[in-house]
């Protein structure tokens, strides 16, 4: 492709609303634009990037045995009113009326399309298993659609579906999807990790999602360093630590903290560590009202803090409810003398000289010893954090940031139930099939290819991503043997990859910029003083890496370097 | 692919609500099942077929210099009320409001969006010329979805507009456009013709449909048997015939003809040949009532009879209009002392012994000589039918019946203007951008080539369509020999094409059947007895032709059908 033909509008500057590094370097590097909040243009070199990951996608779902379909993205009302899903999904399911005002929804996602298809056509466990694809684009209403490709409304997803006859053969099947991801994942050449997760709304009993690393990554992962346990911070069990050996016991001690709340606060006012700090925070559940007890510098956990009350809902107290338990305002809440349950997080077990609220207005108390002065009950009810102890081994944590970007679920019964999908069985027996579901936003990869691939000039493309393989930048097209040795070496080079031809009549400066910007992981630079002497310049985006080569071995030299 | 583990469930009949042969065939053959009216799920077997015509499409788009882009399906209300189309478009826009009330469109096609991103990116002319496509699903809200792919609510289609800063670039690049989709049709190894078109709502002045012949077809092409003209007959223009030689002339008789009002009652009635009736129509226009004269066996043509008025608009006259103007009920119209002007057609010139409503109830005229009895203006005012002079040479037309798969448009200054997209020319003076725009109907094209290529027994597939292009069919799968034949030739054509293996144990009918109905180009039946002398069958499925080939040969022989 030559550039001066190409629909490819580079920026200087990021636009104001973008938040994110994938986003600014897209906008910058003339790959997308914004339609409206959440949707946008994809122009050549976004689209590019894109159908890289798709194709990828595409090659190793159908490796893995599925089978491509596609599914509308316009889905009648009834389906949904079938799965129950028509009321329960919030606003981030579009509904639309028809002309013949007629229900219908833009589908965010497509278990219930499938579920319908799968049982209209199949009658035997003969028929089973069959794992469906779709390559589609699917629309999420997000009430605050933000960082560009990221969380956008409108976006491009591959979403499969699995049907079963037994529990193995589903099992069977998502050990064969996760093996799947991950090869999707290393062929897009990007450092991710398959991590345990919650399942959320989409329902279903066990679940990893795939992360791609990057700082920016919204979700943090609690991964071992010494075996391949891994899993998002809010999901991570962790083992219960030792406790520590026993010290002198000192009395408690009131101490006054005038309109001092926050562990932040209060540690700042008393000039202690967070750690030597018991956080108190009062819920409401099913079950009445609880505390919680954490360590000041770790984080409740309200998933754990559910499962450990046995509650089918856990939410923070109002300030009426807390006064009314603590006897003090919201920020003085402590576990001594309290007369509601208590649930303290493992590492709260053993501490000694412990800082904690007074459950009285504006004071704390010192020198709290757990195991003397209050009594719990002891349970994992916090996020995983940095140096916690791994369930599996006797390894501990490090916390990464990952962007999700692929997501497999076991949904076992919850669609074919409510839709009637049966089969019959060897016996003859009418039985329900089992499903799962394995879904990839593809747009989301190649966004977070980028935010884990880049520098201060621009993109670093990991070469199975990348728009092009090689640009070739002819630095000065007025020069005529610089014109020569360019056209003939992008038409040589055209054979074997993908090219870009800077033929822009601009200046050098410019044309290196845009390089750094959009790049390309190659990049063969022709000048005037050193094709004299029948060399080009051959520059490794990642590494910055530069080395002179005869023109003649130029090919060469660029597929060796792709290749490595 | 294995047969026993796809999912492509064929049915012996076709579904009662199904029109048309390809919606039939594809129903029968598991390509598509509908989910809405007019919104289908793409089945494994339709989705390959689909995709084979996407990618001749994208390989010539890009071929003939496009560029690929990916535009949002949901756009924002404000892009089609600043072209005006927000309030001109019909129902067949349907109309969509966010979460926050802020009103969309689901996109049926795309120049605003296209507009609007040109307008933003391109500044001079230097940028220009442009063309860009994309491959995206369109929804359009028809009133009365049918025929399946053919004419659905929800359906893929590319989309490629063109920009440009002067009309003779314009102009090369609709010729371009128009070779890259008589290659891309002649690649999908269909019969078609491309034709000139009305441009209908979309604008502009100047348009070719490409139409596949199939005597299924919604349109009548009228194509000179002589020359490469060829119009939609609605559109082609019919050059003057000759004059009869002046006959005796008789005197008029009036008849009484009670109740006869049609062509078809009145020459019953009569015992009169169609061609001896003149049909006289009353229109309402913005010039006031005029009579509009057609032979009787031809069909007026409103568009050229508003051209011949110099009119705005024309429409058929209400009943009492009618009465007003002619004295009789709607029925019994003629020309003769009628006192409203009258425009004939061509062919009604130098009519003798004409019958013509006689202006009152219940009676005609015999013996009208139009040169003698009336005076009125002659134009062409009627739809093209067989035998009528070409336009562009000596001969004359014959009518072929097609299916519009692509479109064709110089658009001019419609958009661009009203979306002010400009551009710098290279004086520096700000102009209007000039556009063109090209669509193919991607469902819609593999529906049409079951429309040309099919029998009795189903489809019969273009090559570079058919979603297979083989299909191995082993008799009996319990005999060892069979099955072990069938796999080595299953792997070793899969080497080199796309192979179907009908694996199932199924009854030789049932299997011989399917394979007709999903209409794969060749097929080898591996039986039991040709397998002792090392022999298989290799059947076309075009001619039907049969022939015994060694084992060993059979890769061979199959890759040679494929290649004829």
């Amino acid at each position: 492709m030559r550039y001066s033909r190409m629909l490819l509008p580079t920026l200087k500057e990021s636009p104001s609303d973008a938040e994110v590094i994938s986003q600014k370097l897209m906008i910058r590097a003339g790959m997308i634009r914004k339609v409206a909040a959440g949707v946008y243009n994809l122009l050549p070199m976004g689209l590019r990037a894109v159908r890289k990951v798709e194709a990828i996608v595409r090659e190793e779902m159908n490796r893995a045995g599925a089978q491509e379909v596609l599914m509308p993205m316009v889905i009648p009302a009834e389906l949904w009113q079938e799965s129950g899903r028509w009321d329960e999904y919030g606003k981030e399911l579009l509904r639309i009326k028809d002309r013949h005002n007629r229900e219908f929804c833009l589908g965010p996602t497509h278990e219930e399309v499938i579920t319908d298809m799968v049982r209209r056509e199949v009658r035997s466990y003969r028929e089973l298993p069959l794992n469906l694809y779709q390559i589609q684009t699917k629309f999420r209403d997000e009430i605050r659609p933000r960082f560009g490709l990221m969380r956008g409304r409108e976006f491009l997803m591959k979403d499969a579906y699995s049907f079963h006859a037994t529990i193995e053969s589903l099992d069977a099947e998502y050990e064969n999807m996760y093996r799947a991801y991950t090869r999707i994942f290393q062929r897009c050449g990007l450092d991710f990790r398959a991590v345990e997760a919650e399942t959320g709304s989409i329902g279903g009993r066990f679940s990893h999602e795939f992360m791609v690393l990057a700082e920016s990554g919204e979700d943090a992962i609690a991964s071992c360093t010494s075996c391949s346990y891994a899993a998002n911070v809010e999901r991570a069990e962790i083992r219960e630590p030792g406790i520590k050996a026993p010290a002198a016991e000192l009395p408690i001690e009131r101490v006054s903290t005038p309109g001092q709340k926050t562990i932040e606060e209060v540690s700042a006012f008393l000039k202690a560590n967070p750690e030597t700090l018991i956080k108190t925070l009062i819920y409401e559940t099913d079950k009445g009202l609880v505390a919680a007890l954490v360590r000041g510098d770790n984080q409740i956990n309200e998933f754990k803090l559910r499962n450990a009350v046995g509650a089918s809902f856990v939410r923070l107290a109002e300030e009426e409810a807390v006064r009314k338990a603590t006897g003090a305002p919201v920020g003085f809440a402590g576990p001594v003398k309290l007369n509601i349950p208590i649930y303290a997080d493992f590492n709260v077990r053993g501490m000694l000289d412990a800082i904690t609220g007074a459950n009285e207005a504006d004071a704390h108390l010192l020198h709290v010893s757990v195991a003397r002065d209050f009594r719990g009950v002891y349970a994992d009810i916090r996020n995983a954090g940095s140096g916690d102890k791994c369930p599996r081994c006797e390894g501990s944590f490090e916390i990464k940031r990952g962007i999700e970007v692929g997501h497999i679920f076991k949904l076992g019964t919850k669609y074919s139930e409510a839709m009637g999908a049966n089969f019959l069985d060897e016996e003859g027996r009418e039985q329900v099939v089992i499903m799962g579901c394995y879904g990839i936003g593809i747009g989301r990869t190649a966004a977070a290819s980028i935010e884990q691939n880049h520098d201060e000039a621009g993109i670093i493309w990991p070469k199975p991503l990348a728009p092009f393989d090689c640009e070739v930048l002819p630095v000065n097209v007025k020069d005529e043997e610089t014109r020569k040795a360019a056209e003939a070496l992008y038409e040589g080079l055209k054979k074997e990859m993908d090219v870009l031809l800077d033929d822009r009549d601009e200046r050098a400066g410019v044309k290196f910029k845009d390089a750094d910007l959009i790049g390309i992981p190659v990049r063969v630079t022709i000048g005037e003083r050193n094709l004299k002497q029948g060399m080009v310049e051959i520059k490794e985006r990642k590494t910055g890496e530069v080395r002179l080569v005869g023109l003649d071995g130029a090919i060469g030299e660029v597929k060796k370097l792709l290749q490595a």
